[in-house]
């Protein structure tokens, strides 16, 4: 059996779906444009919890659960969770994992953490590895800023191009497609990244740092399946945030790909500008809770039939910033198919 | 096409085999039992680089780079490198990776990951994704013990359970089986560990921390491929150390399976007690090492048929120490078989 295509890609015969998928934010997410469509939304940042970071654990866990319960599964006919987030050691996925008694994948792609556990997810249950796997990625803005940035305490000033870390957690169940009737969304083949480095060395600025990452993903991705964006109905990056995407489709545009209004990112949908929150959404929240709460509904409801989604990381750490090092970066495309 | 058997594993039927193994340690573990088998043994502990996780980088590049020569490989057929390591956001990785033109899928299993890399890889090649992926994992004293315990400047003293992490890089090429006559180590199954925390909270002791997610998840392989310790003819873990080993061979005993002799680790291997290394040899790159330099060139000559390969990961970070809280661990299994 020969699943590769291209030379990064591969393609998903067996079009593993998506069972069911939840979302869980904080309170700032859910006054956004997309806030009635999240499963759960907490009235505060820590929901009862005696840290950001145990905060963030329960975003997770309580995502999974729904995620399960909402695909009428129960805990044992869950083959593996995937999952991952941005805190040192994936923190916030062992503590949220370990009341589970499902095996475990732990995954780092910083904010490209969806499409990671997503893809790794469809490759598994479209070899026939296992039925069902739950794809998780969390985000809390308190625990981020603390880790990589200022203490919130400080109060600092946040420059325009700036993104901010959703509080979120989504989980998708990547299921053995039965081919049942009724509407699905399918993962039909994914395009793996390789590490891209620019120079850029400000932590604050992102999305420039992972622009090119992304286009060169989304690039290799249309040679791979022989594929222009007229393709997708929707091409959306996880975090780029307003200038981030600019930078991305001018990238695009210097390669002879028109980079028109199908392309979008996960960060500028999730606020709304006057929530100050400056260039846009960011985070592995950011791709994971637009992905159960926005994208795939969407797609049930056929408005959308065929989307690539293509969340980016920025490979950075507290210390490497310290030590004067440019931000290498890593962006994986994920296809997703409505089939009815 | 049905992969899984009994609750947690999976098997590879096409026996995906290691075409090529590489390994680069320390002077440390260059003086210890193993170290004529090293591939490359460096003269001190930063190589050159200017800090330790420059050196933890160079490591695993190095490692990676003499895999793929020693494969007779070059780095274009390599559809994925899959590797992690336990700085915060696993660093090593991504400055040991950027400089590869390689897709990349970052894990994170703390000391397990070398297992966590290789099944995945296995996985991967087993299904067709692809014909070769390098499957990696690091760690290095000085930058490990700065940033989970205590400054080196410091010159603490160590309980005598601690182990000593090692400086070290073994990276492996999976290759799809192409049924050449040659001796060849394949890997036939692997069972995915679950996350297990039974309240151990000292960071100096993780081989009682980990002992009970290797002896959870020796138990689930042995009971989904119906086989007992009879079967392999050495049952091999990470880095449990002297005391960590003993405790799981006592939790195998009380759960009825005989740990004879054949039970051994790879931290206990990789030093002589002489070098004052305490419980033995930990992190991420003592299993990787020792499987790269002793464990698959000993089954290339015939001197073992079947392992099993366990390496154990407490997945802590300084910050849940800080906080007071236990240390989930988990064990992945891989089955390595010699065909001839």
């Amino acid at each position: 059996m020969n699943r590769m295509i291209g030379t990064q890609s591969c393609i998903f015969e067996n079009h593993p779906c998506i069972a069911a998928a939840a979302s869980v934010v904080g309170p700032k997410e859910g006054q956004g444009p997309l806030g009635s469509s999240f499963d759960i939304v907490w009235a505060d940042e820590k929901n009862g919890t005696p840290s950001w970071e145990k905060a963030e654990s329960l975003l997770m866990q309580t995502a999974i659960t729904e995620a399960i319960r909402k695909a009428g599964l129960t805990e044992k006919q869950i083959r593996w969770i995937l999952a991952g987030d941005l805190l040192n050691q994936i923190g916030a996925s062992h503590f949220a994992i370990r009341d589970f008694q499902i095996p475990f994948l732990g995954m780092f792609g910083a904010c490209s953490t969806m499409s990671l556990t997503l893809m790794n997810a469809a490759m598994l249950i479209n070899a026939g590895y296992g039925n069902y796997a739950a794809a998780a990625a969390s985000s809390h803005f308190c625990s981020s800023e603390k880790q990589f940035r200022m203490p919130l305490n400080y109060g600092s000033q946040r420059p325009l191009y700036a993104t901010w870390t959703v509080t979120g957690s989504g989980c998708c169940i990547v299921a053995r497609n039965t081919g049942t009737a009724e509407p699905k969304v399918c993962i039909t083949g994914a395009t793996t990244g390789r590490i891209i480095d620019m120079g850029i060395k400000d932590a604050f600025n992102m999305g420039a740092a992972m622009a090119p990452a992304a286009a060169d993903t989304i690039l290799t991705h249309f040679h791979d399946f022989h594929r222009t964006p007229d393709d997708y109905d929707l091409i959306i990056t996880g975090d780029l945030g307003i200038y981030g995407s600019r930078l991305m489709k001018e990238m695009l545009e210097e390669q002879g790909i028109a980079a028109g209004d199908r392309f979008t990112d996960c960060g500028i949908l999730i606020y709304d500008p006057s929530q100050d929150t400056h260039a846009g959404g960011s985070g592995c929240g950011c791709s994971a809770v637009t992905l159960a709460a926005h994208l795939i509904p969407n797609m049930l409801q056929g408005i959308w039939n065929r989307i690539l989604f293509v969340p980016t990381g920025a490979l950075l750490s507290q210390l490497s910033t310290q030590q004067g090092e440019s931000i290498p970066c890593i962006a994986h495309a994920v296809v997703l198919e409505r089939f009815s």
